[in-house]
């Protein structure tokens, strides 16, 4: 071994003691006759001392070393003079006897400390030497507990986990499947999951009873959404078993990571209806970290010859609580905010409920005090506050405040990256209409089952079939999301039928399900974690790109081994394909 | 929940409680006015009993269940009076009260027993059913907790799981690479990893320290030899360290999952050269659960005017002790064994030391008795033994031999697979010369230092250039491998040239790898362990397939979902591809 400590452990314990270290130096600087130098690894910083008086030629040798050398040095463990109380190892030096230069290093292009003077592709380009920052190598260090005490918690519970394939089959719903041709099977491809979903389905078939993965998987689709092409799965699948017990096994993982990581307990998750989401919050994805719910205004508002108001299918708002100090470029500030195209509202209207019990509103012309009162009643609104509100078609609108919501969370410092509020939200439709296809889709998935008393519905209104679904969603992010699958054959051909399979092709692609839902399938669902977005979450980071090792930039390319890129026309060849670019 | 209790764990602590179990309907017989079901699941089986006179409906019912169904049944745990010592749950039953059927099932095409009466192709296709029984789900439990021992060990031991890309770049290597064509960037391809290798040394010149991964990796070869196009590794590195560190870490692994797993101690793991290895037992993955070691008769045999001994490279045997009973029959068997054509020799010399003490060998036309003694000696073999000599060229007949031994452990029982044997094999050549291609090719891979002292042999004799390459070996199957890589941007250089890249290649291949190498890489090494292989050691058994949820067959085809399989037009355009079938 080449060392005997790490450079994170040395304290006033070790003084005296003869110890040799290895890392990099991370800076030097020489006062009077002596050199002192920081050598960082993995574990911490510890100061050398080099002394001019004591051995000038290790000393001299010592000024030769530049940042980022990596070096191997004995020494004595001696009492700092003037001890570093921010760092463990603040309180020794090693006085050193022996230094040898393991490498040399030329400079680096970006300053390896906590705060880097690198640029985003100069960082993704030298990505091993960014890893070398202590906020990235701690991410990874996160995500490493954070795998082991997934698998500690699920393993207590009789989970298993089970490899399923990287090579599986592509599916016509696999526009977005990253395929890999065969070459022992020419002109024949495999695909890449983008989930183990149907094996681990069929586990269940087999009696794995409760199956647990922490996997990659794969979406070959646009990037820009902070997605990466290969991504990172808690997949979780469970028999015999009903959504109340889904909920209650995963809530417990929720509250085991926060405990085991973060030292935090959270209370039972809460729970909310979709439907119940959308109405007041407008979202299925609520940060509840704050209040500021919607409250929907259209019986008190209409009437009064406001034609926006009059015209809108909902009139809804927020009440910003003490902020009727706003000024008028305050307000602007978010008109402007909400028009931008990608939230693409026409307009706000607002209503100050001034300290003094008066009420003043940007649509005075249509609105009495007196009728504006009767909003401040509705919003259960108190003088200092803010009333914002805005009208159209339900969807839109309730998505478009949505955003303002968010904002104004933003603003007030509503959205405390160390406070956790994770919620269930629960009873999401069964299907989705998609204008562009003219049909409709599985909002989850095709293996997803209907709530039993909405089956019926599946002709006559699909739309409103609720399905046995159910999202964790934790400060407005979706971590997880699941359902209680179908597990007779008959109700998944329904299934396909209503989602416009041919009989023929739902055998084709699903037919080895299907078949097996013959052979006595048990009553199961599951979940699937997003492990890259958890992880960032317990990191208080925006970006999943900072929790993964070696991530791809927004065109699906690796900068630092250059990939994608061409391959040979043999190895073209061989695969029996020709590219058409 | 299904069921307050697994069908594996009710004993007779829980009479007189009432339970709910679930699962499948294992096998059901009528007994005058009764009728017993077993039910299993994952856990265990337990018997359910329905009583005519008690209940003729329910009990009627339950004669309508065919195996495989999945019911779910509530009742009393009572004693058996014909009670099962085999099973853990064999003093009690369940007096049903209450029966649900989950679902039907139709009739498995094979039987779901420990012994089934199922081939191997029907079985790959109703992969699903073949997995219910014991004997293969517990291979996969098996694997399940090798795989939680191995994170154990490692994070106890500060080593961090880090997540390498599964989307990596082809190399020139990588003639059995598996490709991806790139919907993102048309006519750009991204290969799966055959190993997370250089992903791992740039971990170490990150300053990781300590890494490891149980990740899949990917070969696109031919899988004749029970190998998988999907496979997964155990793989390790390590900075600041030399060989030794490694070989102590990773033999305290497998010493930690005898342990664990099978409650064996294993001593230290002793150590062979390679070309001890070679010379004693004609392998670089000698099967040490016996010894047989080879006798070398060059100095004893040659110059007796028998031209097969005297023309030949090598002339080599080993001592099967006991066997000089062995009859005419059962040496021309050998003969054949040795003459098969994957083996390939012309011929077997045998010597008999029979026990009255006389010498009788088949080439007494050349060798006097006193002679024959001299071969005894040599072999130190004792009356009763039988000496089976071989001849040839040093290299062939050594191979040739060590299969003649090997055979001969199985016919003396010496292979017992629940005794295990690891073994390192150390200072593995560092080049092996192609004769295919006519040029030295990496015997490890490429990024393999050579032994510091054997570096000046790389011009003049570049085959006898030891590596720091070492391998595990258990019961003569390498389980893992590894090497101490190397960390200096010119011996990387150096090493390509002799590979026989040019300076651009190299750059063009690997210069992310030498690039990083310029910027402060510590010394470092590291192993992977073949992990289906390491579980179905651990399984007794001999083929990987058997410990993999979902295997492929040899032609590479999962013939439960018919994957490879032809994709739509649309997507290949969409992929800017063509195939060429």
């Amino acid at each position: 071994m080449h060392r005997t400590h790490t450079c994170g452990e040395l304290t006033l314990n070790d003084l005296g003691k003869e110890v040799t270290l290895a890392g990099w130096v991370q800076k030097s600087r020489d006062l009077g006759g002596m050199t002192f130098i920081d050598v960082r690894d993995r574990y911490g910083i510890t100061q050398l001392l080099f002394n001019m008086d004591d051995n000038a030629g290790l000393c001299e040798q010592a000024r030769g070393l530049s940042r980022e050398f990596v070096i191997k040095v004995t020494g004595l463990v001696v009492e700092r003079s003037n001890k570093n109380p921010k760092m463990p190892t603040g309180d020794v030096e090693i006085k050193v006897t022996k230094l040898e230069l393991l490498n040399a290093a030329k400079l680096p292009p970006f300053l390896i400390e906590e705060e880097t003077d690198g640029g985003d592709d100069l960082r993704m380009k030298y990505r091993y030497l960014d890893l070398r920052r202590s906020p990235v190598r701690n991410n990874l260090i996160l995500r490493h507990k954070m795998a082991q005490e997934v698998r500690k918690y699920l393993d207590a519970q009789d989970f298993l986990e089970v490899e399923t394939p990287v090579l599986i089959k592509s599916t016509p719903e696999g526009a977005r499947d990253f395929v890999v041709p065969s070459r022992m099977n020419p002109g024949e491809f495999y695909a890449l999951p983008q989930s183990p979903q149907t094996f681990k389905q069929l586990l269940m078939v087999s009696g794995f009873d409760r199956y647990f993965q922490i996997v990659k998987c794969f979406r070959d689709e646009d990037l820009r959404a902070d997605r990466q092409p290969e991504f990172t799965q808690i997949d979780c699948e469970m028999a015999f078993i009903e959504q109340e017990d889904i909920l209650n096994t995963f809530e417990g993982l929720i509250r085991h990571l926060f405990k085991a990581i973060k030292d935090i307990d959270i209370d039972a998750v809460p729970r909310l209806y979709y439907q119940d989401a959308m109405r007041m919050y407008g979202s299925d994805k609520p940060d509840t970290r704050f209040g500021m719910l919607f409250t929907e205004l259209n019986e008190i508002v209409k009437g009064h010859s406001f034609p926006v108001f009059d015209g809108a299918e909902l009139v809804v708002g927020i009440n910003a609580s003490g902020c009727a100090h706003y000024t008028r470029k305050q307000l602007d500030e978010l008109t402007d905010f909400i028009k931008r195209p990608q939230i693409g509202a026409t307009g706000l209207v607002y209503c100050r409920y001034n300290t003094d019990g008066t009420l003043k509103s940007s649509v005075d012309k249509f609105y009495s005090e007196d009728e504006l009162k009767k909003w401040a009643v509705a919003f259960n609104a108190q003088p200092g506050d803010l009333m914002l509100i805005m009208a159209g078609p339900t969807e839109k609108v309730r998505k478009q405040l949505n955003e303002l919501r968010l904002e104004m969370g933003n603003r007030l410092g509503l959205r405390d990256k160390n406070n956790f509020s994770p919620l269930w939200v629960l009873d999401f439709p069964l299907l989705e209409w998609d204008e562009e296809t003219g049909r409709y889709h599985a909002m989850h998935h095709p293996f997803t089952s209907p709530k039993p008393e909405d089956i019926a519905l599946l002709d006559s209104n699909p739309g409103a079939v609720r399905a046995n679904a159910y999202d964790l969603v934790i400060n407005g992010t979706e971590v997880g999301g699941g359902s209680i699958r179908i597990h007779s054959r008959d109700l998944q051909s329904l299934m396909f039928k209503h989602l416009g399979f041919t009989p023929e092709e739902a055998q084709k692609q699903f037919g080895f399900l299907m078949n097996a839902f013959e052979y006595g399938a048990p009553p199961h669902g599951g979940i699937a974690f997003g492990f890259d977005r958890l992880v960032s979450i317990f990191a208080g980071l925006d970006s999943i790109r900072d929790v993964i090792a070696f991530p791809k930039n927004n065109s699906g390319k690796d900068v630092m081994i250059d990939s994608p890129a061409t391959i040979s026309e043999e190895q073209l060849k061989e695969l029996c394909i020709k590219t058409t670019v």
